[in-house]
């Protein structure tokens, strides 16, 4: 029954790039890493769970901020070394920014530039 | 004139993952990773340039296909160490079976099954 987490190819730390995409709007949200513990949850739970990599431990997106990833989608790529998750953002806030989505700057003349309002205050969403 | 490369932040490889995404449709088309100069080239070129693990040299997207990635937008991710990039692929085909994005296979009862079709015989890409 978990043959298809064998046909993912886990880098040397057994990881893969997990990308979040807008189920609706097709909007990246963000990238995040899983291992196969953290896929495996994905799948059985129904909710984007990650591995991460500062803190070393699962991580139930939304855990803190509320800011839950129902999953309606899995995806894996050709080489079978990335995962695509089209999810329904509750909150409608992917980044601990308070923005959308985590990719919030672009390049501009030489410069990032920030191209997507807060939606949400940090304050508001961690606490004070 | 490169202080927007130092606020990326590359990885122990001196890479960062690039999601390419068509500036268009929303499709997720594919991830590749990039290093300093590929970024650079990118952004210089306004086609997509990426690092290619396997050879271990720069990657034209297109070089060999001729489904150059047309770049519309850079941008970064709250932590500056993801890359995404809205592109006009030509061709209509990023992934190199012949498919428009190489994220064409969907968990389903747990299995991978193929979701999208082969627009394009990889050995009318290729030659044979």
């Amino acid at each position: 029954m978990s043959g298809w987490l064998d046909q993912v190819k886990w880098n040397t730390d057994g990881l893969v790039p997990a990308i979040a995409q807008d189920a609706d709007s097709g909007e990246v949200l963000m990238l995040a890493w899983m291992n196969r513990e953290a896929l495996a949850a994905t799948a059985a739970e129904g909710v984007a769970v990650y591995w991460s990599r500062s803190r070393n431990r699962l991580w139930r997106k939304g855990e803190t901020s509320g800011h839950v990833q129902k999953v309606r989608e899995l995806r894996l790529d050709c080489d079978g070394d990335t995962v695509l998750l089209k999810v329904e953002q509750a909150g409608g806030v992917a980044c601990h920014t308070g923005r959308r989505s985590c990719f919030y700057r672009r390049l501009e003349d030489g410069g990032w530039v920030t191209a997507a309002p807060v939606i949400k205050a940090p304050e508001d969403i961690y606490g004070r």
